[in-house]
Protein backbone atom coordinates (compact mmCIF):
# COMPACT_ATOMS: atom_id res chain seq x y z
CA UNK A 1 0.00 0.00 0.00
CA UNK A 2 1.58 3.59 -1.18
CA UNK A 3 1.12 6.28 1.65
CA UNK A 4 1.41 9.57 -0.17
CA UNK A 5 2.47 12.06 2.03
CA UNK A 6 2.24 15.69 1.82
CA UNK A 7 4.08 17.54 -0.67
CA UNK A 8 7.69 18.69 0.14
CA UNK A 9 8.41 22.02 -1.87
CA UNK A 10 12.66 22.35 -1.88
CA UNK A 11 12.86 26.38 -1.94
CA UNK A 12 14.78 29.33 -1.29
CA UNK A 13 13.23 32.51 0.14
CA UNK A 14 14.52 34.39 -2.93
CA UNK A 15 14.56 32.03 -5.91
CA UNK A 16 11.86 33.24 -8.17
CA UNK A 17 10.81 30.06 -9.65
CA UNK A 18 10.26 28.62 -5.87
CA UNK A 19 7.74 31.44 -6.18
CA UNK A 20 6.07 30.30 -9.24
CA UNK A 21 5.50 27.17 -7.48
CA UNK A 22 4.19 28.17 -4.07
CA UNK A 23 2.05 30.44 -5.64
CA UNK A 24 0.55 27.65 -7.80
CA UNK A 25 0.71 25.12 -4.16
CA UNK A 26 -1.28 27.93 -2.35
CA UNK A 27 -4.15 29.14 -5.40
CA UNK A 28 -4.76 25.17 -5.50
CA UNK A 29 -5.12 24.67 -1.89
CA UNK A 30 -2.93 21.61 -2.02
CA UNK A 31 -1.20 21.68 1.53
CA UNK A 32 2.70 21.08 1.35
CA UNK A 33 5.99 21.17 3.35
CA UNK A 34 8.68 23.60 2.60
CA UNK A 35 12.51 22.16 2.34
CA UNK A 36 14.77 25.46 2.62
CA UNK A 37 17.53 25.00 0.50
CA UNK A 38 19.81 27.95 0.95
CA UNK A 39 21.96 29.29 -2.29
CA UNK A 40 24.43 30.94 -0.58
CA UNK A 41 25.14 29.24 2.88
CA UNK A 42 28.64 27.54 2.62
CA UNK A 43 29.00 28.30 -1.03
CA UNK A 44 25.20 26.96 -2.00
CA UNK A 45 23.20 23.91 -0.37
CA UNK A 46 22.30 23.19 -4.05
CA UNK A 47 25.61 22.12 -4.38
CA UNK A 48 25.81 19.54 -2.51
CA UNK A 49 26.17 15.87 -3.13
CA UNK A 50 22.46 15.05 -1.31
CA UNK A 51 20.77 17.74 -3.71
CA UNK A 52 22.48 16.95 -6.69
CA UNK A 53 20.51 13.46 -6.10
CA UNK A 54 17.33 15.66 -6.26
CA UNK A 55 18.06 18.05 -8.56
CA UNK A 56 20.99 17.14 -10.85
CA UNK A 57 20.79 21.12 -12.22
CA UNK A 58 21.87 22.13 -9.01
CA UNK A 59 18.47 24.47 -8.64
CA UNK A 60 15.10 25.31 -6.82
CA UNK A 61 12.73 24.60 -6.93
CA UNK A 62 12.38 20.08 -6.80
CA UNK A 63 9.00 19.31 -5.46
CA UNK A 64 8.11 16.05 -4.33
CA UNK A 65 4.55 15.21 -5.20
CA UNK A 66 2.62 12.18 -5.81
CA UNK A 67 6.01 9.41 -4.82
CA UNK A 68 8.01 11.44 -7.15
CA UNK A 69 10.57 14.16 -7.41
CA UNK A 70 10.13 17.02 -10.26
CA UNK A 71 12.05 19.73 -11.32
CA UNK A 72 11.55 22.88 -13.57
CA UNK A 73 9.17 25.39 -12.30
CA UNK A 74 7.12 25.32 -15.46
CA UNK A 75 7.00 21.75 -15.46
CA UNK A 76 5.72 21.62 -12.26
CA UNK A 77 2.95 23.94 -12.22
CA UNK A 78 1.95 22.04 -15.68
CA UNK A 79 1.95 18.69 -13.64
CA UNK A 80 -0.19 20.67 -10.92
CA UNK A 81 -2.66 21.63 -13.60
CA UNK A 82 -2.90 18.39 -15.22
CA UNK A 83 -3.44 16.20 -11.86
CA UNK A 84 -5.18 19.25 -9.95
CA UNK A 85 -7.48 21.22 -12.67
CA UNK A 86 -8.96 22.73 -9.11
CA UNK A 87 -8.85 26.55 -9.63
CA UNK A 88 -7.11 26.68 -13.26
CA UNK A 89 -3.77 28.35 -13.79
CA UNK A 90 -4.51 28.21 -17.43
CA UNK A 91 -7.13 29.28 -19.57
CA UNK A 92 -9.38 26.15 -21.38
CA UNK A 93 -9.03 27.41 -25.38
CA UNK A 94 -5.79 26.11 -26.90
CA UNK A 95 -4.27 29.51 -28.36
CA UNK A 96 -5.52 31.30 -25.51
CA UNK A 97 -3.06 29.15 -23.77
CA UNK A 98 -1.00 29.23 -25.68
CA UNK A 99 -1.03 33.10 -25.52
CA UNK A 100 -0.31 32.93 -21.86
CA UNK A 101 2.64 29.94 -22.47
CA UNK A 102 4.27 32.13 -24.81
CA UNK A 103 4.94 34.64 -22.10
CA UNK A 104 5.92 32.13 -19.72
CA UNK A 105 7.99 30.70 -21.78
CA UNK A 106 9.53 33.84 -22.76
CA UNK A 107 10.27 34.89 -18.65
CA UNK A 108 11.39 30.91 -18.57
CA UNK A 109 14.24 30.25 -20.55
CA UNK A 110 14.29 34.33 -22.47
CA UNK A 111 15.08 36.20 -19.58
CA UNK A 112 15.44 34.00 -15.93
CA UNK A 113 18.47 31.86 -17.15
CA UNK A 114 20.36 34.60 -18.44
CA UNK A 115 20.31 36.44 -14.81
CA UNK A 116 19.99 33.48 -12.64
CA UNK A 117 22.68 33.09 -9.37
CA UNK A 118 24.81 30.86 -11.07
CA UNK A 119 25.30 33.07 -14.35
CA UNK A 120 25.86 36.08 -11.99
CA UNK A 121 28.39 34.36 -10.67
CA UNK A 122 30.17 32.80 -13.26
CA UNK A 123 30.07 36.44 -15.39
CA UNK A 124 31.46 38.16 -12.47
CA UNK A 125 31.25 40.57 -9.76
CA UNK A 126 32.00 43.70 -12.11
CA UNK A 127 29.98 43.22 -15.17
CA UNK A 128 26.89 41.36 -13.42
CA UNK A 129 24.51 44.74 -12.66
CA UNK A 130 25.35 45.41 -16.57
CA UNK A 131 24.61 41.88 -17.76
CA UNK A 132 21.51 41.62 -15.91
CA UNK A 133 20.10 44.51 -16.79
CA UNK A 134 20.37 44.10 -20.73
CA UNK A 135 18.67 41.01 -20.38
CA UNK A 136 15.73 41.64 -18.39
CA UNK A 137 15.24 45.18 -20.00
CA UNK A 138 15.30 42.84 -23.37
CA UNK A 139 12.99 40.41 -22.03
CA UNK A 140 10.30 42.64 -20.57
CA UNK A 141 10.46 44.95 -23.63
CA UNK A 142 9.42 42.14 -25.79
CA UNK A 143 7.08 40.96 -23.11
CA UNK A 144 5.18 44.42 -22.99
CA UNK A 145 4.83 44.38 -26.73
CA UNK A 146 3.26 41.08 -26.24
CA UNK A 147 1.01 42.12 -23.61
CA UNK A 148 0.12 45.00 -25.62
CA UNK A 149 -0.84 43.49 -28.91
CA UNK A 150 -2.78 40.51 -27.72
CA UNK A 151 -5.65 41.14 -26.40
CA UNK A 152 -6.68 37.63 -25.55
CA UNK A 153 -3.86 38.32 -22.91
CA UNK A 154 -4.95 41.57 -22.03
CA UNK A 155 -8.08 40.95 -21.59
CA UNK A 156 -6.95 37.39 -19.14
CA UNK A 157 -4.34 39.05 -17.20
CA UNK A 158 -5.93 41.14 -14.78
CA UNK A 159 -8.75 37.65 -14.20
CA UNK A 160 -8.46 36.05 -10.63
CA UNK A 161 -7.45 33.44 -10.73
CA UNK A 162 -4.44 34.57 -11.85
CA UNK A 163 -2.24 32.67 -15.01
CA UNK A 164 0.84 31.82 -14.81
CA UNK A 165 1.35 34.68 -16.59
CA UNK A 166 0.63 37.17 -14.06
CA UNK A 167 2.72 35.01 -11.39
CA UNK A 168 5.71 34.53 -13.54
CA UNK A 169 6.25 38.50 -14.46
CA UNK A 170 4.97 39.51 -11.04
CA UNK A 171 7.20 37.57 -8.95
CA UNK A 172 10.92 38.22 -11.59
CA UNK A 173 9.66 41.90 -11.33
CA UNK A 174 9.35 41.69 -7.75
CA UNK A 175 12.56 40.09 -7.23
CA UNK A 176 14.66 41.10 -9.73
CA UNK A 177 14.09 44.13 -11.42
CA UNK A 178 14.19 45.73 -8.11
CA UNK A 179 17.71 44.40 -8.10
CA UNK A 180 18.84 45.64 -10.98
CA UNK A 181 16.76 48.77 -11.39
CA UNK A 182 15.92 48.14 -14.69
CA UNK A 183 13.63 50.53 -16.85
CA UNK A 184 10.31 48.83 -15.79
CA UNK A 185 9.12 52.42 -15.01
CA UNK A 186 8.32 52.95 -18.75
CA UNK A 187 6.70 49.76 -19.22
CA UNK A 188 2.99 50.21 -18.50
CA UNK A 189 1.63 47.65 -18.91
CA UNK A 190 4.41 44.89 -17.16
CA UNK A 191 4.72 46.86 -14.59
CA UNK A 192 0.83 47.45 -13.64
CA UNK A 193 -0.06 44.05 -14.09
CA UNK A 194 2.66 42.97 -12.09
CA UNK A 195 2.16 45.54 -9.03
CA UNK A 196 -1.90 45.45 -10.13
CA UNK A 197 -1.67 41.89 -9.52
CA UNK A 198 -3.93 40.35 -6.93
CA UNK A 199 -1.77 37.32 -6.15
CA UNK A 200 -0.08 38.58 -2.85
CA UNK A 201 -2.92 38.52 -1.22
CA UNK A 202 -4.17 35.05 -2.60
CA UNK A 203 -1.28 33.21 -0.93
CA UNK A 204 0.05 32.37 2.43
CA UNK A 205 3.15 34.04 1.75
CA UNK A 206 1.72 38.13 1.73
CA UNK A 207 3.50 39.40 4.38
CA UNK A 208 6.95 38.09 3.65
CA UNK A 209 6.30 39.38 -0.52
CA UNK A 210 5.20 42.43 0.86
CA UNK A 211 8.47 42.72 3.12
CA UNK A 212 10.94 41.13 0.16
CA UNK A 213 9.25 44.18 -2.11
CA UNK A 214 10.25 46.84 0.64
CA UNK A 215 13.69 45.68 1.04
CA UNK A 216 14.14 45.45 -2.51
CA UNK A 217 13.02 49.12 -3.34
CA UNK A 218 15.38 50.49 0.13
CA UNK A 219 18.29 48.35 -1.26
CA UNK A 220 18.16 48.77 -4.88
CA UNK A 221 16.12 51.45 -6.34
CA UNK A 222 16.94 54.55 -7.21
CA UNK B 1 -15.80 32.57 -43.94
CA UNK B 2 -12.28 32.10 -42.02
CA UNK B 3 -9.89 30.26 -44.26
CA UNK B 4 -7.25 28.81 -43.00
CA UNK B 5 -3.83 28.56 -45.11
CA UNK B 6 -1.06 26.03 -44.86
CA UNK B 7 0.71 26.94 -41.72
CA UNK B 8 3.93 29.03 -41.92
CA UNK B 9 6.78 28.44 -39.92
CA UNK B 10 9.73 31.30 -39.26
CA UNK B 11 12.78 29.26 -39.49
CA UNK B 12 16.56 29.56 -39.89
CA UNK B 13 18.62 26.45 -41.26
CA UNK B 14 21.16 26.54 -38.40
CA UNK B 15 18.36 27.06 -35.72
CA UNK B 16 17.90 24.45 -33.53
CA UNK B 17 14.86 25.62 -31.61
CA UNK B 18 13.38 25.76 -35.20
CA UNK B 19 14.29 22.48 -35.57
CA UNK B 20 12.45 21.03 -33.06
CA UNK B 21 9.14 22.35 -34.17
CA UNK B 22 10.55 21.10 -37.97
CA UNK B 23 10.56 17.79 -36.70
CA UNK B 24 6.98 18.16 -34.93
CA UNK B 25 5.18 19.32 -37.99
CA UNK B 26 6.67 16.35 -40.14
CA UNK B 27 6.07 13.84 -37.25
CA UNK B 28 2.76 14.90 -37.28
CA UNK B 29 2.42 15.10 -41.02
CA UNK B 30 1.14 18.77 -40.78
CA UNK B 31 1.91 19.94 -44.49
CA UNK B 32 3.33 23.67 -43.95
CA UNK B 33 5.59 26.34 -45.76
CA UNK B 34 9.07 27.70 -44.35
CA UNK B 35 9.60 31.50 -44.54
CA UNK B 36 13.38 31.69 -43.93
CA UNK B 37 14.93 34.01 -41.58
CA UNK B 38 18.39 34.40 -42.41
CA UNK B 39 20.12 35.18 -38.68
CA UNK B 40 23.12 36.60 -39.72
CA UNK B 41 22.79 38.28 -43.21
CA UNK B 42 22.90 42.41 -42.43
CA UNK B 43 23.11 41.58 -39.26
CA UNK B 44 20.24 39.38 -38.74
CA UNK B 45 16.58 39.78 -40.67
CA UNK B 46 15.22 38.72 -37.29
CA UNK B 47 15.94 42.27 -35.89
CA UNK B 48 14.06 44.46 -38.62
CA UNK B 49 10.92 46.10 -37.83
CA UNK B 50 8.84 44.04 -39.90
CA UNK B 51 9.67 40.46 -37.61
CA UNK B 52 9.61 42.32 -34.61
CA UNK B 53 5.79 42.20 -35.47
CA UNK B 54 5.86 38.61 -35.80
CA UNK B 55 8.06 38.05 -32.49
CA UNK B 56 9.41 40.70 -30.09
CA UNK B 57 12.05 38.36 -29.08
CA UNK B 58 13.09 38.99 -32.49
CA UNK B 59 13.95 35.05 -32.32
CA UNK B 60 12.82 32.15 -34.53
CA UNK B 61 10.98 29.96 -34.89
CA UNK B 62 7.49 31.62 -34.94
CA UNK B 63 3.99 29.82 -36.47
CA UNK B 64 1.80 31.32 -38.14
CA UNK B 65 -1.19 28.62 -37.75
CA UNK B 66 -4.63 28.89 -37.09
CA UNK B 67 -4.75 32.63 -38.32
CA UNK B 68 -2.29 32.65 -34.58
CA UNK B 69 1.21 33.58 -35.06
CA UNK B 70 2.81 31.61 -32.50
CA UNK B 71 5.91 32.22 -30.53
CA UNK B 72 8.85 29.55 -28.33
CA UNK B 73 9.21 26.36 -29.50
CA UNK B 74 7.87 24.52 -26.66
CA UNK B 75 5.08 26.46 -26.55
CA UNK B 76 4.16 25.77 -29.98
CA UNK B 77 5.19 21.94 -29.43
CA UNK B 78 2.34 21.77 -27.07
CA UNK B 79 -0.10 23.52 -28.85
CA UNK B 80 0.46 20.82 -32.00
CA UNK B 81 0.20 18.52 -29.49
CA UNK B 82 -3.33 19.70 -27.95
CA UNK B 83 -4.71 21.07 -31.22
CA UNK B 84 -3.45 17.65 -33.83
CA UNK B 85 -2.67 14.77 -30.97
CA UNK B 86 -2.15 12.72 -34.39
CA UNK B 87 0.80 10.69 -33.65
CA UNK B 88 1.82 12.24 -30.18
CA UNK B 89 4.84 13.60 -28.44
CA UNK B 90 4.34 13.22 -25.37
CA UNK B 91 3.58 10.11 -22.85
CA UNK B 92 -0.63 9.89 -22.03
CA UNK B 93 0.87 9.27 -18.29
CA UNK B 94 0.72 12.47 -16.44
CA UNK B 95 4.39 11.51 -14.63
CA UNK B 96 6.21 10.57 -17.29
CA UNK B 97 5.17 13.42 -19.49
CA UNK B 98 6.28 15.28 -16.26
CA UNK B 99 9.20 13.04 -16.85
CA UNK B 100 9.87 14.27 -20.89
CA UNK B 101 9.27 17.74 -19.78
CA UNK B 102 11.74 18.33 -17.52
CA UNK B 103 14.15 17.35 -19.79
CA UNK B 104 12.97 19.55 -22.27
CA UNK B 105 13.26 22.88 -19.66
CA UNK B 106 16.56 21.88 -18.76
CA UNK B 107 17.48 22.36 -22.50
CA UNK B 108 15.27 24.80 -23.73
CA UNK B 109 16.00 26.95 -20.22
CA UNK B 110 19.16 25.63 -18.59
CA UNK B 111 21.23 24.88 -21.64
CA UNK B 112 19.80 26.64 -24.83
CA UNK B 113 19.33 29.95 -23.52
CA UNK B 114 22.62 30.58 -22.32
CA UNK B 115 24.81 29.71 -25.63
CA UNK B 116 22.44 30.89 -28.56
CA UNK B 117 23.57 33.63 -31.21
CA UNK B 118 22.82 37.07 -29.25
CA UNK B 119 24.09 35.86 -26.09
CA UNK B 120 27.47 34.81 -27.61
CA UNK B 121 27.64 38.10 -29.33
CA UNK B 122 26.68 39.55 -26.10
CA UNK B 123 29.61 37.64 -24.34
CA UNK B 124 32.22 38.33 -27.05
CA UNK B 125 34.45 36.59 -29.73
CA UNK B 126 37.40 36.18 -27.48
CA UNK B 127 35.12 34.13 -24.38
CA UNK B 128 32.38 32.84 -26.40
CA UNK B 129 33.43 29.42 -27.00
CA UNK B 130 35.11 28.96 -23.34
CA UNK B 131 31.28 30.65 -22.13
CA UNK B 132 29.31 28.12 -24.45
CA UNK B 133 31.30 24.83 -23.58
CA UNK B 134 30.35 25.99 -19.56
CA UNK B 135 26.76 25.88 -19.90
CA UNK B 136 26.43 22.95 -22.74
CA UNK B 137 28.62 20.54 -20.40
CA UNK B 138 26.84 21.90 -17.17
CA UNK B 139 23.45 21.40 -18.74
CA UNK B 140 24.28 17.95 -20.61
CA UNK B 141 25.71 16.48 -17.31
CA UNK B 142 22.25 16.95 -15.88
CA UNK B 143 20.62 15.06 -18.58
CA UNK B 144 22.58 12.56 -18.52
CA UNK B 145 21.90 12.00 -14.56
CA UNK B 146 18.25 12.37 -15.21
CA UNK B 147 18.51 9.89 -17.95
CA UNK B 148 20.48 7.47 -16.21
CA UNK B 149 18.00 7.81 -12.98
CA UNK B 150 14.71 7.32 -14.68
CA UNK B 151 13.61 4.19 -15.51
CA UNK B 152 10.79 5.89 -17.41
CA UNK B 153 12.91 7.91 -19.63
CA UNK B 154 15.07 5.86 -20.30
CA UNK B 155 12.29 3.20 -21.50
CA UNK B 156 10.37 5.71 -23.04
CA UNK B 157 12.93 7.63 -25.12
CA UNK B 158 14.11 4.97 -27.24
CA UNK B 159 10.85 4.27 -28.23
CA UNK B 160 9.21 5.10 -31.61
CA UNK B 161 7.69 8.14 -31.74
CA UNK B 162 10.18 9.98 -30.54
CA UNK B 163 9.65 11.93 -27.64
CA UNK B 164 9.72 15.71 -27.39
CA UNK B 165 12.96 15.17 -25.26
CA UNK B 166 14.41 13.24 -27.65
CA UNK B 167 14.04 15.96 -30.22
CA UNK B 168 15.48 18.60 -27.95
CA UNK B 169 18.49 16.15 -27.18
CA UNK B 170 18.83 15.24 -30.83
CA UNK B 171 19.09 18.51 -31.83
CA UNK B 172 21.03 20.40 -29.65
CA UNK B 173 23.71 17.68 -29.89
CA UNK B 174 23.90 18.19 -33.57
CA UNK B 175 24.05 21.65 -33.96
CA UNK B 176 25.86 22.95 -31.14
CA UNK B 177 27.24 20.61 -28.98
CA UNK B 178 29.62 20.16 -32.50
CA UNK B 179 30.28 24.03 -32.55
CA UNK B 180 31.82 23.65 -29.27
CA UNK B 181 33.35 20.49 -28.62
CA UNK B 182 32.18 19.68 -25.11
CA UNK B 183 32.36 16.61 -23.31
CA UNK B 184 30.25 14.94 -25.46
CA UNK B 185 31.70 11.83 -25.91
CA UNK B 186 31.94 10.78 -21.86
CA UNK B 187 28.54 11.20 -22.12
CA UNK B 188 27.18 7.97 -22.92
CA UNK B 189 23.49 8.00 -22.61
CA UNK B 190 22.66 11.48 -24.35
CA UNK B 191 24.84 10.92 -26.69
CA UNK B 192 23.76 7.40 -27.83
CA UNK B 193 19.88 8.95 -27.22
CA UNK B 194 21.02 11.52 -29.61
CA UNK B 195 22.76 9.98 -32.38
CA UNK B 196 20.77 6.45 -32.18
CA UNK B 197 17.87 8.45 -32.42
CA UNK B 198 15.44 7.74 -35.77
CA UNK B 199 14.11 11.34 -35.93
CA UNK B 200 16.78 12.11 -39.35
CA UNK B 201 14.75 9.71 -40.81
CA UNK B 202 11.22 10.39 -40.48
CA UNK B 203 11.13 14.03 -41.56
CA UNK B 204 11.51 15.42 -44.52
CA UNK B 205 14.55 17.01 -43.70
CA UNK B 206 16.88 14.34 -43.04
CA UNK B 207 19.60 15.12 -45.96
CA UNK B 208 19.65 18.41 -45.04
CA UNK B 209 20.79 16.96 -41.28
CA UNK B 210 23.01 14.91 -42.26
CA UNK B 211 25.28 17.47 -44.38
CA UNK B 212 25.28 19.52 -41.40
CA UNK B 213 26.29 16.94 -39.12
CA UNK B 214 28.98 16.01 -41.83
CA UNK B 215 29.69 19.71 -41.76
CA UNK B 216 30.12 20.38 -38.39
CA UNK B 217 32.22 17.55 -37.47
CA UNK B 218 34.53 18.25 -40.62
CA UNK B 219 34.68 22.08 -39.45
CA UNK B 220 34.82 21.70 -35.26
CA UNK B 221 35.07 18.39 -33.59
CA UNK B 222 38.87 17.44 -32.85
Amino acid sequence: MSVMGKPVLYSYWRSSCSWRVRIALNLKEIPYDIKPVSLVKGGGEQHCNEFREVNPMEQVPALHIDNHTLIESLNILQYLEETRPHRPLMPADPVKRARVREICEVIASGIQPLQNLVVLIYVGEERKKEWAQHWITRGFTAVEKLLSSSAVISSFLPAVPPTITKQSTGVLKELNIGNFTSHMEEMGNVGEQAYGAPYFFETNDAALFKLLDIINALLYLS
